[in-house]
């Protein structure tokens, strides 16, 4: 039965609105044991001159874009080896963790490390998780198969991955990533 | 400025409570870029005699535990080899997947397998991630480092891990483990 | 998805609310070609101390009797013939309207008339409707057979009967009856 | 002091909102004693994208016609004898039940035992009830007073009588009647 | 933390919404000690079509002028003696009571009474504050220091005043004066 | 038809909420040409595991006194020249400004310098209005008559006044009087 009601001032469009319903949904979901079908949620919308606090009238602001939007794009961009549409997508104190390396700040440093490890890798998505945490960072964990080319030109498939990427205003500022390709030669 | 109003069926206490009011101001910040302290959640508890659907009136359901805790305390009774305990944490259909393993079904299994790759393995945590998928699987995900003793006895830490647990209904029915050790034992 | 948010005094019982709720649903579906189960009705109880109009704390009022109810014990002490009992149902300006007699508006009266047409009736009830009219009355529709022995104490059943009620305040001011008795007669 | 919200989506007219407007006010008023001045309804409408159940956003339906009219509409081509538009109010399984005839199923059943009654008879209506059952059928009470010719030519007039008519889904599924022609005959 | 909505017919400008954020706000500044950064207001507008009382569609009233700035107009008209303007500012039952005079109802008399006691005087002003009383009035406080020039044209200066104004559907229907005239003067 | 909604932390009693209910009715009067009765206003007490802001419960806070009545308590120790209960009404910046007087931030000052002008004197009041500022102060009028004796011990009587004070946080912080005795001594 629950009924979530947002007030929140106009601005934002059906797509955003959508992803309102599915997160406020979801929310409720997390700890009250009701079928999904029994949630409703309302979204009041406010025009700036209803609404104030301390008697001050209020305007919005933009909607922050879909994470799991935004990495996926950056990691189309990656595979393509896009490096300055990739960069793009970063924040300023980037910095990523990769198997078996040190902490990187940039691409560049990224893609000459990866060289030593395989010719090409391609990314087949499982599924991309995008939550709130309870800090500024927005969460995205996407999982799936690496496959590719070692550097002797055998390929490679179904290595398992997932990266976990934090967000701060659109921007990915940390990247976490973890698979079996250690495992994998390991094997060979 | 967002403001959330929540109305469901009394019974809830104060801690699922503060899970609702936490789950649903992130559920707003994942949109909305609204400072946290701008964000207003008021829960509106209904008697069963005062809400209806069709006419008829409803009663409320227990809360969903809180799905981090039970990962944490299953992790616990792993830890300490308690696979009784453990067991109880776990779905029908449970399903483990571990690097370089099958997946296996038995937490006996895992444990025999376990056997053939280090003498033990202590977790440290580094966080805890919870969030509802728009299925009916409540994620979480875990990550921190690795300490413990390879079989001939010679210790290792700061080995990288994360885990993936899926659960319904508060029970845990599956589990996605990635980890360093192999690019750590190729590193020896 | 229609839902409905009654705003009220405290003080009613759980049945009064169930009549709340109800009477809310179909007010509803007497417009949106919503499914039942869709329509969701909230009861939000205010404390006097909580409500004002003019600035000035009010109190409620106890509910009005299921009109349905009234009329079905009248009907029924009628039936007894407990004359005193069921002129207690009775509003002060009570009138009756009965198939070829003057308008009664004393319960004697119509007993006394009755003897001329039967030695005494039963009703089977096929189903009550009560509703609220636009103005003061309260409105009952109570439709079913009658059984009975004539005058000459040949028994008589299955005549359909209509009876329709206007209760005031609580109070049954006015009674009109149609009835296919005279129907029946014709065709002995 | 009664306040009534109703949110539902977006789409009625003017007066779809006032026969909202009074059946919520009518409801209310079924149970709660409040003088009708002091009974205010809210509608609040939503656009399709700022509601959602399960998530997903949602479109409404258009109103259901007035219960009242339809059936004023239907009787006025009954008593003009254009049977074709009559049928178009029927449901498949219409079904009509008169004082001393046979259940029938077909208007033209209808008119030809008619023709055994009376050369014609109009209608003069002293008042329509309409309400919404608890099951799908809204129900319309119409009563009035008959007036027309028997067979023989002699006029008729002030007979009273009653209609009691089921609807679903905007279409006429039942009609009973009971009058006083019988009565009255029987007084000749 | 307060939160306040206000459900009003629409048809108020983004000047008069101003007003009331303000004056509920502070309504609310007056009981609870909230930081007035804490405290919302949203103003709910509703057509006249989604909006009855007694089951009746209700349309809205203009919104009344802001009683300071009428009465700051007044004073303009007064200091200018523009008589006839400052005439439609008054009430039928106008009433004016200065130190020292006896009422008066009529400005020409008040200016007449004035050639009396200065050449002529200007306001400064401190400060308006405006409240609605309990009753039908518009309570307007004006308060600031007076120049001018004494009747043998010596100046005067930052002689204490305050204006006491009641307003009645936005006329000015009383107006008390006090000042420190004679007190300076006393001390001349 | 204007319907305020207030939702408060709970803690208020019947008293506070009565004030609560008159403030918010007046405040939407000044804007509004509604009648008082057709304004509601209705407290949603919120229980502080049910209310957050930033995710985190919160309590609420004692009501502020009713300024009005704190001024009037001074006054009357003033009267009674308990200076002592006088003085634990003032904050710590107290100022006072009488006619004819340099400003004085002490009790004994102003009864030193009152000694001057009148044996004693009383005050009957005509009226208290009470406002909050838009600033942290609340506002409170105070006008009347003033009676006494002057220092030759002839007595006076019907001598208009009007005093202004400020209280913050519940403590008076400046009191501005405005009267006519000068205007009476220098007529005698």
């Amino acid at each position: 039965m629950p009924i979530v009601e947002l007030h929140v001032l106009e601005g934002y469009g059906t797509d955003e609105k959508r992803r309102l319903h599915t997160a406020l949904t979801d929310a409720v979901r997390l700890i009250v044991p009701a079928s999904p079908d029994a949630i409703t949620v309302m979204i009041h919308e406010m025009k700036a001159a209803n609404y104030s606090r301390d008697g001050k009238q209020r305007k919005g602001a933009p909607a922050l874009g879909d994470a799991g939007e935004i990495v996926r794009a950056f990691l189309k961009t990656m595979e393509a080896r896009e490096i300055e549409a990739a960069e793009a997508f970063l924040a300023e104190d980037f910095a990523m963790f990769f198997p078996g390396a040190q902490p990187m700040h940039e691409l560049e440093a990224l893609i000459k490390w990866a060289t030593q490890r395989y010719r090409f890798v391609k990314k087949a998505y499982l599924g991309f998780d995008v939550m709130q945490s309870s800090g500024p960072e927005v969460l995205v964990y996407c999982r799936g198969t690496l496959s590719g080319e070692w550097l002797d030109g055998t390929p490679f498939e179904n290595i398992r991955f997932i990266d976990r990427f934090e967000l701060v205003e659109g921007k990915i500022s940390r990247q976490d990533v973890w698979n079996d390709i250690a495992e994998v030669k390991a094997g060979l």
